[in-house]
């Protein structure tokens, strides 16, 4: 979620956030009441879809607001911990429900859908509107190299998987270690991250936010949160007699679907920023999401699976989840290293998304 | 093909031109003699091989000249479309002939040829003379890059059989949509290249060319156009015999020899520029040509094999030929995105080249 | 080893010459003693071992004493054939003991330990201390593309059996094959890095090193060299009852144990100068030695198999050796593409380190 410099001395809601505090209200309360009457499955998991992707919306306001009160450092250390959080609810439910290969497929979903296609679209809307864009590469840079060295990382348990190394019989114990190497260097980085540190995201001073009432952040932020969790599980529990019904193959459901859901607003605003020719700024927001997924919300799901009772979220996925998963981390480097992007360059980006997305659709 | 300027107001064919076609004239007739006698079949192959390569490269003087009368915009089109027209008309007798190693090798052979050969006897050839170059890497990174995109599209197939997804058994329409969204892109980026967009080669202004008349220029381009058709049949008739006779494989075959003879005189072109030290333009030429292939000529064959009647041209390639031509995507987008070239690099290139050919050279 | 202006005109050794020195000897002679009185192997191998790190260094500082006097030509070939002396006697006597696995693990472990952990540590330590830095990227980069070439080159025997394409049965030939081309290229490459061409690192001029007369500088390389090859006897003879004992594999010791022994002077003083703020000249040492053992040390091992006797060392590694050499070559590429270092991106190499180093522990 972009981090906009609140400038407004104080006030309530402004109009848009009001429509977004009401529309996840409306979303979740359908939610609810399909879920509890046991409405057709696809409807309740289209809209339980919705709403949480609404509150995700929602969650990322009011981290803001609450951050905002508290100075950057707490505004970049919440960022850090609650921003994947509805992701975080909608994997728990998924562990819990033993769905391996949906949570598999939508963490490396969330990459894809952020490094390929969200990117692909900020550099063909920008490019329409403005030409060839360029955007000040260091920040971008930084992050690409720092999400290729942990899809590096990331993928070596498949590789010793498939590879039927000796360390095959051991996903566990080295998916763990993975993680938590990973997970180290995510608390690591977090100071790093608000100091104007390496992948520190410039703050956007141009905006002008209405800044709320603690009470109000507060309120909002924690009901957004709590509506995330409830409508998570709702969403969870839809899922598997949704794709029932619709035959979509989980893999897809997860790629597609689940990532899309979790990630929908914070895609519309990288998305938005690159129209408004902010290109430095939305390349960065678009990358440091997959970087979030990549050392931060992966990790954390794994080692929660070994919490949660049920099959373990091990490091092995399905070896063209991993493949697509590298393909994009070079990719994604490899096109924000020159700092140039162009509409060409983004339809291309799209293009692949699309031909993986359907590489998954048969079952 | 190098898009020069043309300058000279009027005049028949220079020497050079006059050579060519005189060359392509004969040797084109000594092939259909060969054919028509039954000779044997590695002389029949060796001759209607360099009748091919001098009929190519007279295809790309008369598209030159015709476009020069129409406008740049219509020479770009001509180009894009009528560029590697003779190898559509080998890869169409071949997949007559259901030939689908030796096409597979050859558009994978083509693209290795530009990428790590060409490039890299450009810079050896440029490098001794000149020292290290230095190159404006603006455009040889985005014609790289999409490179490299379209060729993580072009692998997806292969990865998806290779790795016993479920998507295995659906080779047929997962290639050929592959095909159709690297077709649209290539069709969209037509326009981009002619209007001086983000892959369109700067023109050469400094070379005088004599400027034909116009029936000459549709007389010559028709008449290569419809030369290459008939030796290209020759050409295929006679590979099978004569690979018989030499014992060499139909994936070296693909490789190297049908790849060099529709490319010979494009490359002999990319070498001369570097030797001159026209490094920038050397290295855009080049690149574009392994664009030109895994983003246009590819696509149109998969798609042609559905209607010729035959096995079809999937994209599901041997494994070790993908793996070269992934490993020739990134390498060369590694090597140009400094904007910098050594002959050390090129010997390099080169001696990668030679290892890959090596590689397919045992049956 | 880092090429250091030698200012002072003569003298004999400095105090910490004289402590390697010293240290050499005394750990020779340990090591010899421990050999021949059958100790304890876990013992003999790691005294060994540190006596061959200080040997490995003596070598270097000889190897400069000497060139100082013949002139920087001198110095550059000496340095190229001799910087590698000590891995290259263990690897001959590994080569006699059939050690196939330890030596390939531990030529894979060279350039991970170069590539990763100690690039890693330098901007680490480099990061910490002084922020991040910048550093003129031209040599690093023409060395880490050169390495990549390299990589692609060796990585190709294996792709080709485990892709059980037709070459398969034939990797005695393919493997000298490439190893011939690459090591070609290694000899052209030699007076190329010494006139100051693409790859030459550029000699630092601040230091002050005392000027040993010519009898010591040849006693005191010849002595270290003919010490590294019987310790590197010793190690090897020790190597295997060791880690019987230990329960550690093969792969595990040639991979960090072995690596480490040859290269840890060479990695501190790469760390040393980091630390000092000399990233440009830090990277450059650091990437070099990678690049050396890649063109170099393991196509010279190659070809030496087939003449030692005993089973060959071809260049069919284990697959995930294989990929994580790639992995690294790719890897180190692209960190060093942008010219700037941060500690995070220090740390998070160093985490991809231990994880490959991990995922060879188990046997």
């Amino acid at each position: 979620m972009a981090r906009t410099k609140l400038r407004k001395a104080s006030g309530l809601m402004s109009r848009n956030e009001w429509l977004i505090t009401g529309g996840a209200l409306v979303l979740s309360a359908i939610a609810g009441v399909l879920t509890a009457i046991h409405a057709y499955p696809v409807i309740t998991f289209v809209v339980s879809g919705c709403a949480l992707a609404v509150l995700a919306a929602l969650v990322g306001i009011g981290t803001e607001q609450v951050g905002s009160r508290l100075g950057p450092g707490a505004t970049g250390v919440l960022q850090s911990s609650l921003g994947n959080l509805p992701e975080l609810f909608v994997g728990y439910f998924a562990l819990r429900d033993g769905l391996i290969p949906v949570i598999q497929a939508a963490l490396v979903g969330s990459i894809l859908g952020n490094s390929l296609f969200v990117l692909g679209l900020a550099f063909f809307v920008g490019g329409l509107r403005h030409g060839t864009q360029r955007f000040v590469a260091e920040v971008p840079r930084m992050i690409a190299t720092l999400t290729l060295l942990a899809v590096a990382a990331l993928a070596l348990p498949t590789l010793v998987f498939y590879l039927h190394t000796p360390a095959a019989g051991h996903e566990d114990e080295f998916s763990i270690i993975c993680a938590g190497i990973l997970l180290i260097l995510y608390i690591i980085s977090i100071p790093v991250s608000l100091k104007g540190g390496p992948t520190s995201i410039p703050e956007e001073a141009e905006e002008v936010v209405k800044l709320w009432p603690i009470w109000l952040a507060v309120v909002v932020l924690g009901s957004a949160a709590l509506g995330a969790a409830f409508v998570s599980d709702w969403f969870v529990a839809a899922l598997t007699p949704a794709i029932d019904i619709l035959h979509i193959t989980e893999a897809f459901t997860g790629l597609v679907l689940v990532a899309l859901a979790s990630n929908a607003v914070e895609h519309a605003v990288g998305v938005q920023l690159a129209a408004k020719n902010k290109a430095d700024y939305a390349v960065s927001v678009i990358l440091n999401s997959s970087l979030q997924v990549a050392l931060g919300l992966i990790p954390v799901l794994v080692i929660l699976s070994f919490f949660v009772g049920g099959p373990h979220l091990t490091l092995v996925l399905p070896p063209l989840l991993m493949v697509a998963l590298g393909l994009t981390a070079i990719l994604s480097t490899v096109i924000t290293y020159d700092g140039e992007s162009t509409w060409l360059e983004g339809l291309t980006l799209i293009g692949l998304y699309v031909i993986i997305a359907v590489s998954f659709w048969w079952g």
